[in-house]
């Protein structure tokens, strides 16, 4: 890559922001990492000579035209790019971008362009671009990104997230319109897992041979992309590796609750916020998001 | 056809058994018609020379090889089957088949073999044949077809199932399977029929573009077989068809009727269920049961 290539800080140092962040580094990109867990950092910095850390977010942030933020939510976020000490912001120089790829509610992006213009910082561009595809896409460089934000902001910050990306949807209508997409895709993968779960766990119960029912049922009328790709791993105990149960918990909770607030019905998809959040409650929130399905099954049959 | 082609009594001439019954007019079967909506019986003997009609199931039922009902159904299919005077079991002659094409509860395969029995009539055969796949599909004779009976009594009746479909799953384990594979196919139909009219309505209500949102989330990883058939029917008003309100509002109502019967929870479901009722209370029962979408439409803005 030429001597222009923009240099990058990448915030959120996890399943998918580890891939994302290692793959800009392969793509020839400078990346200084930030992670509040020392362990991920640690890694991150063996993975090429290119790779760098900062001690706060706002070391992170010196002199980076791009600050990637890949924290799991809003919560996490605020301090990361706002602490009076530490945040991110403080850090940035003039006229650079933040790309929040985190999933979070379309409010929160209002929220954070009026905390910049609080501080004076309306130099500061703002990428709006939450992503979907899982680890293995994230550190593949083919996630599909929903990004939104002015045109010009967007145009500057092409060509990483094209780097980041399989599938770059730019969405129409300014700030806010990628959160909204993305929680327009969420609403699907919340309720098909949920779905392909009590689907499943009704065939066990049924005492049919589940292994045909999901042969029958992918290609079928009844299939959906989430019952292809989720029921294999629950018919394969411990293959795993997709998604965390608390991260589609999170994802619906902030879709109902972004529903709510505008006096929107969402009557399956709240049964499915129920269901998630039976499985955090039973204490399997690190674990797949597939093993809804034990909710179905009864304690001296636990596997399909 | 050779002249031992076997002699068929068709009772439905509904929207799926019409077509059912002509397509077997014109693969070379002598078809008696059976239904209780004179008109339906008037045109059906239009089609064919070789179609004739039955005053009642039991004359419709003389002479036959194989008894077909495609009626909405239990309600309908007991006193067609068994009415005292005119039911059809009381025209059957020896070893005839009784193929159930109706979308039934598996109990209901047990009460009609123990209603037979009671009648002296274990020399009838019973299939047990519920179809998928809509009215041009029945009219192409193309139309999945989930077969359960004894493995002579299938092999007795292929050639007619595999003249009304495109797709003939034979489940194992006897009779009543084929009705249980039909109803862990609806629960999907039940619940991705409700969910994309959901996530539509949603989208409608964000101010997304609803085409864009179909076209972005059709063949990615939100997309469900029902979503890609049926949106493109909400966003076209009128354009219909496909199967009404009542029939997915029927066949849910089995499927939790049953799951209920043996204590297996069926939130989502469930929860569809709710919404197909409140469908049928605004009065849209005839309806195509992607006008669901309208549940989430303000009155001010009835479309997408």
């Amino acid at each position: 890559m030429a001597s222009s290539t923009p240099k990058l800080a990448f915030a959120g140092l996890g399943a998918m922001g580890y891939g994302m962040a290692t793959h800009l580094l392969k793509s020839g990109y400078a990346v200084t990492g930030f992670d509040v867990y020392q362990p991920a950092l640690d890694r991150f910095l063996t993975e090429s000579p290119s790779a760098s850390a900062g001690r706060t977010p706002k070391e992170a942030a010196q002199n980076v035209e791009f600050f990637i933020c890949m924290v799991a939510n809003s919560l996490q976020a605020t301090p990361l790019l706002f602490d009076d000490e530490k945040g991110a912001v403080k850090g940035l120089k003039k006229d650079a971008t933040i790309i929040l790829c985190s999933t979070v509610a379309p409010a929160y992006i209002d929220e954070i362009q009026q905390r910049l213009t609080e501080m004076g910082r309306e130099d500061i561009k703002l990428i709006d671009a939450p992503v979907s595809g899982g680890a293995a896409r994230a550190a593949a460089g083919t996630l599909s990104i929903f990004a939104s934000g002015s045109k010009p902001d967007l145009e500057n910050a092409q060509s990483v997230l094209e780097c980041m990306s399989g599938k770059l949807y730019e969405i129409p209508g300014g700030l806010g319109g990628g959160s909204k997409a993305k929680l327009i895709h969420q609403i699907f993968a919340g309720v098909h897992i949920a779905m392909a779960s009590e689907a499943m766990g009704l065939a066990a119960r049924a005492g049919l041979d589940t292994r045909e029912v999901f042969e029958r049922v992918r290609g079928s009328e009844g299939s959906s992309w989430m019952f292809e790709n989720r029921v294999p791993h629950m018919l394969e105990k411990g293959k795993g590796g997709y998604s965390a149960m608390t991260i589609i918990a999170k994802d619906v909770g902030i879709i109902t609750q972004t529903a709510r607030a505008h006096a929107i019905p969402l009557p399956l998809l709240s049964t499915a916020e129920q269901l998630y959040l039976s499985a955090l409650t039973n204490g399997w929130g690190a674990e797949d998001d597939c093993e809804l399905v034990r909710l179905y099954l009864p304690p001296e049959h636990p596997d399909l």
